[in-house]
């Protein structure tokens, strides 16, 4: 059975929510589970889960609280002792050569002692990419580990690669987050042929910086083995034009974070417009499920968590400020990648070059 | 008068809709125009205008089409012909230097020989730029010109600078960016004292890339002149905490794309998940007032075009896919900008430097 090991200290609902999720997903997706972090809170956090349950929203989108009560001692979760915490503030490399003993550096170690097949981390993002960047290695033919975000479009999923991991890139970095992304998006998303493109602002082979434009003679130049299809634009990430989007972590970042900001703005315009008068009071009110439906598609919490690919493993980084809802969905997230033999193709790719 | 020229052949729908919204500006904001292209065209579509008047929907969100009649005789306005016109596949560089007796070059020219205030230019956003980079020149202490964009958030509307006229940018400019996004915000968009961030993937000061980095440590050494508030990330864009975003044009052009793909996804999502049954569809129909609404005000059509800072006179660019209501909105802007004497205030603040 697929283990995942996660860091049962990490993020703003640590370690109530985290707990939660594991175990719904031990029952929901049949994973066994290495719950890493303090063990007398995780213990507390087992037993109250068994006798009392715990109150779920399924995200924001889904319907209202209810309780689930879940009998932990059918499942295999086991659980190893982490004494120390990396807090959200702390230099990410310091802290993990510091904090020896945290979650994360032992959730890490989990895999890399092979106790564990994945990790789940809902804590500093750069404390897990780093802890699993020295923990783990990195893959044959890999530089710099990147971060691939599944995002909602009107079709099918799109992975944009790098999320944020690396805000100085070359061009042949990129050209490695586009075999890591095309991998990804076929053997975890079980899309054929992904299409890969490059985030540019033009469409056009000359446009844009330096990077982009190198990046785009990079793919070109390899065609055979990487499905190239040249730039796309900020506007057609969500139109399904390709199922991979390559660009520098930093650009990644912004484009990510705008999606979300923009659309939280939108909800917001839409929820004040309806306020304007009883009319609209009423028809706000016949709209709410609606806008909720799209609000569950487009929630960050479905799709659970962002992959940490090039390294010797699975980390999968979830959001910090995720519920039992989103670490259940990213167990599972964690559990397809192992599944589904990504690292082992990533490495085969660099192995044929 | 404040007397605006306006290059007739630019955008998918000249030089009928351009001249319409020129028309237009000219009875409703009492600006003079000097209109610049093929002179029988030019005065076709005027007569038209006086006869038969021209159609309308004030840009998608408003109202349904209705057509308005102008008796172009009784407005100020004058006609330069231009015989040639750049199109938009042309390399910008190239094509303001053989075709210069072009629509933009001539309307450029027309400001540079002090017939006209201001441009306005729905043709290639690069030959706008060539055109009036060499034709104006750049102002005292401004390296290269960035586009200013106006964009809608929750409060008040907010300048991203650069949008996209340089790819490759150093520290320095993104400095002069944020002296020029300041003094515009303040005097054009009239808020006292803006605020200007760093557009980033974290709020530290170390967070980023070496580009923001360093941009925020120049932004930090000129607090004085300066209302530095630090980096803001991309989600935070929409939410008033700042006034004026600096990034290099690259993210910009990103960042301003996918916040336009996120919303025509939006909306497209909530249609279908309106189409689902009946009673979908007729809460669809009711709520659809209100969505137009939201549209409305996040169109880019309401706000004309975006201004070239930090040349020697003002130009607006704006989309290529304008009709007549963008283009009036858009002369709106220039006419405010000249009024206002940003120019002479950016030149002054580094004369003081």
């Amino acid at each position: 059975m697929t283990r995942i090991a996660v860091d049962a200290m990490g993020g703003d609902h640590a370690p109530h929510e985290i707990v939660a999720g594991a175990v719904w997903a031990a029952r929901d997706y049949g994973v066994a589970i290495e719950l890493v972090g303090k063990q007398d809170r995780i213990e507390q956090e087992l037993d109250k889960i068994t006798h009392e349950g715990f109150m779920t929203d399924k995200g924001k989108g889904g319907p209202k609280k209810y309780r689930i009560k879940i009998d932990t001692s059918k499942l295999d979760i086991k659980i190893t002792h982490a004494s120390e915490v990396i807090e959200m503030g702390e230099a990410p490399g310091q802290a993990i050569r510091k904090k020896k003993k945290s979650s994360i550096v032992l959730a890490v170690d989990a895999v890399a002692q092979g106790s564990s097949d994945a990790v789940v981390a809902a804590g500093s993002t750069g404390a897990a990419m780093a802890s699993s960047l020295f923990g783990l290695g990195r893959l044959q033919g890999i530089d710099r580990p990147a971060i691939a975000v599944t995002l909602p479009t009107i079709k099918k999923p799109i992975v944009v690669i790098d999320g944020g991991a690396n805000s100085n890139c070359t061009p042949e970095m990129l050209f490695q987050f586009a075999v890591m992304g095309a991998t990804f998006s076929k053997n975890v998303l079980g899309i054929e042929h992904p299409r890969v493109g490059v985030l540019n602002i033009g469409e056009e082979a000359g446009k844009g910086n330096e990077l982009a434009q190198a990046t785009y003679k990079l793919l070109e130049e390899h065609q055979e083995k990487i499905n190239f299809v040249g730039n796309i634009e900020g506007k057609e990430i969500f139109l399904s034009v390709c199922d991979v989007v390559v660009c520098d972590g930093f650009v990644g970042n912004v484009a990510l974070k705008v999606t979300e900001g923009t659309s939280s703005m939108l909800f917001r315009m839409l929820k004040q417009e309806f306020k304007a008068d009883i009319a609209g009071k009423i028809i706000g009110l016949l709209a709410k499920p609606f806008m909720k439906r799209i609000y569950t598609k487009i929630n960050y919490e479905e799709f659970g968590g962002a992959l940490l690919l090039g390294v010797k493993g699975i980390t999968v980084i979830s959001h910090g400020r995720s519920h039992a809802y989103a670490i259940k969905n990213a167990i599972r997230v964690a559990k397809y990648a192992v599944e589904s033999g990504v690292n082992e193709k990533i490495a085969k790719f660099h192995e044929e070059e």
